[in-house]
């Protein structure tokens, strides 16, 4: 078996991968006019696998998708934003799988094969005339993918997607996707809103573990603000139109599919952690040395979340003992005279102690877009690395008047 | 055994009950010349105890204070402001004893006898010259609690100092209390810093259990912005001077007692979640009928510190459904169709399903100082009160600039 080689492609998207057709319009959920209904169609049948949020509070579109998960046997997924569709009840189940019904009947499809995600404001009802005149006004296209991305966008700035391929001397394929969220992002199984498509032949065990491992390392370790929606979900579907020998625990490309899918979802969620609300640095922080992978995933997540660690970014502001106070509550084990910390490649802490330190050179990385923090533990082997965002008087401004 | 009667006094302070004094002074710790040095004594040696922080990384006051407790022979307290003497190792351990001991030397009382408190910047060593100087220029007074509520001041913006009297047939005593924290405020195990005193005669074992039972639904339900201190701590010393038979588990006195010291720290407690930083407004939210006292305070605390509730306070804007996307993140048992949710007195939700409200009303109370919040779970019976406040950019231009 020969290392299969990974490349990301340039404007790649959700529709990259062969088979797959997007379209979107606007329903008229969005005030400002934008694309706010779009649907995700695949040509062939395929299989399917979703990671759903943690929240006990469950929206209609989560209870009715996770009900239809995993498949062998998904046609499309239709998704709105600006109305969450949850805590509605029996009302709101209704209308997600009404929403469903209307794009399996547009895209000429079982209506078991539709999946339905909605992402926006909590408790108010789907304007369901709007969904169906806007669902009859779609019109799919391979390059619909780009627009798919920007019309599941609420408080995001910018649209987040990609895709890469895989290829080694059996063949390839490629993975494409995208996400969206920007406030109510908490690492518990989920993001907002995450969408994958591939041409690969998969089968299904396969996948669901796959974007289980791959969701674990991206988007559970992302954090804008400690809140965790109840629409969150990750879906996955793989049309087989690349024609590979179907991917097992054991085939030829199942490494190559694991990574590049682990690669895919990083890059989104870095994109969704990027782009908080309000945010304007990216902060990476890399635990290493923990005694397992668990402590060391919490460690770096309580450290990512931190409010105080947030606004001092913020700032660039080099007040360290944050972090350090941060990594003492998140309940990993720590002895302090071991932790060593540094900002960039500058330690300020060494074995526990202050070092003293060029406060311009730290500075000058807290000031710029992506701001490296480094935690060692240097008590056992384990390492994670968790992605959020400074806090801003901008998230205050977004979230204090956003249903009225 | 007739009830025992609990009233606030007027102007109470930590000094108000019998027996102790207090005396500040301006050591060169805050730069904007305010008092950040002071020391509580008492007249007599006290029964003490205390709660401390559960950040496995503790400051050096943290760890010598907590060796010196429970105590049947306290004598002071000794706390500084602006520097937090964490994060410092062995230098740091020296210096939070070598200040005890200044105090015990201006005071004359035993070394051991003296308990040390620090608030403030992590990793910066305490100026022992200026500490040693501003003890020795500290003169105690019967009024000095007040200036010592002052002097633990950090970001507040006000003190926070109360006492009350607990009397019954058998006679009586007062417990005043002052405590501190504005940021790094989340519940787990103290409040950043609380002392109490007393002049009642107690056992040490019952005042181990009162002490950790009235922070448990006071200090323990407050939320600012999720982190916690390593410098946390909350004491009492009880020091007899009523002439009281000495308070155990079964006396006269021991619902009063007990009573009166949850009083007394939920009060405190309010008024540090009042007073957090950048706040505006206090957010009192109560949760009943959860199956069990823990999931009715872990998803009070859970909505309490939720960001964008808090974000939604700020703005006066109803968007209950931050409510109930916090509610069912918080790990606590919840059935969506038994929801009840109330905002001040106007039902907005009713078995887990929106009903139309009054909107002017609800912003009426969101417009409020204090602002009510109430969910029933309709599961259980049992309930729980949590504390925060809103979440304003003045927390972010706070701090966003604290060491620099």
């Amino acid at each position: 078996m020969t290392k299969a080689e990974i490349s990301f492609l340039n404007q790649g998207t959700i529709t990259t991968p062969a088979g797959f057709l997007a379209g979107v319009t606007h329903a008229g959920l969005k005030k400002n006019g934008a694309a706010d209904l779009g649907i995700l169609y695949s040509e062939a049948p395929c299989v399917a696998a979703g990671v759903f949020t943690a929240n006990r509070i469950k929206a209609a579109p989560v209870v009715v998708t996770s009900k239809r998960l995993p498949s062998e046997a998904a046609r499309a997924i239709v998704v709105n934003s600006g109305c969450a569709n949850a805590s509605l009840g029996e009302a709101g189940l209704k209308d997600a799988a009404k929403m469903a019904e209307l794009a399996a009947g547009k895209t000429d499809v079982p209506v078991e094969s539709v999946l339905v995600a909605s992402t926006g404001v909590i408790g108010r009802r789907l304007p369901m005339e709007l969904i169906g005149a806007g669902i009859a006004k779609i019109s799919l296209s391979k390059d619909g993918g780009h627009e798919l991305a920007r019309a599941i966008m609420t408080t995001d700035t910018r649209p987040k997607e990609a895709a890469v391929t895989v290829r080694d001397s059996d063949g390839g394929f490629t993975i494409g996707g995208i996400a969206k969220g920007s406030g109510m992002i908490h690492p518990d199984l989920a993001t907002l809103l995450c969408f994958l498509a591939t041409d690969a032949a998969v089968s299904i065990d396969f996948l669901k573990c796959a974007l289980k491992e791959a969701v674990a390392v991206s988007f559970n370790m992302v954090s804008v603000d400690g809140d965790t929606s109840p629409n969150d979900m990750a879906l996955i579907m793989a049309n087989g139109r690349a024609g590979n020998e179907p991917i097992t625990g054991g085939s030829n490309l199942t490494e190559g599919f694991r990574e590049a899918l682990k690669e895919l979802c990083i890059h989104l969620a870095k994109g969704i952690a990027a782009d908080g609300e309000g945010a304007s640095k990216l902060i990476t922080v890399t635990v290493s040395g923990a005694i397992s992978p668990e402590e060391a995933k919490l460690a770096a997540r309580t450290i990512a979340a931190s409010p105080l660690v947030k606004t001092a970014v913020h700032g660039s502001d080099p007040n360290w003992g944050r972090v350090i106070a941060a990594l003492g509550r998140s309940g990993a084990e720590v002895v302090e005279e071991r932790i060593d910390l540094y900002i960039g490649d500058t330690c300020l802490v060494r074995a526990g102690l202050p070092l003293p330190f060029d406060e311009r050179e730290v500075i000058k990385v807290l000031d710029s877009q992506e701001v490296p923090i480094k935690v060692s533990l240097n008590l056992g082997t384990a390492s994670a690395t968790a992605w959020g965002c400074d806090l801003s008087r901008e998230y205050v401004t977004i979230n204090s008047d956003y249903t009225t």
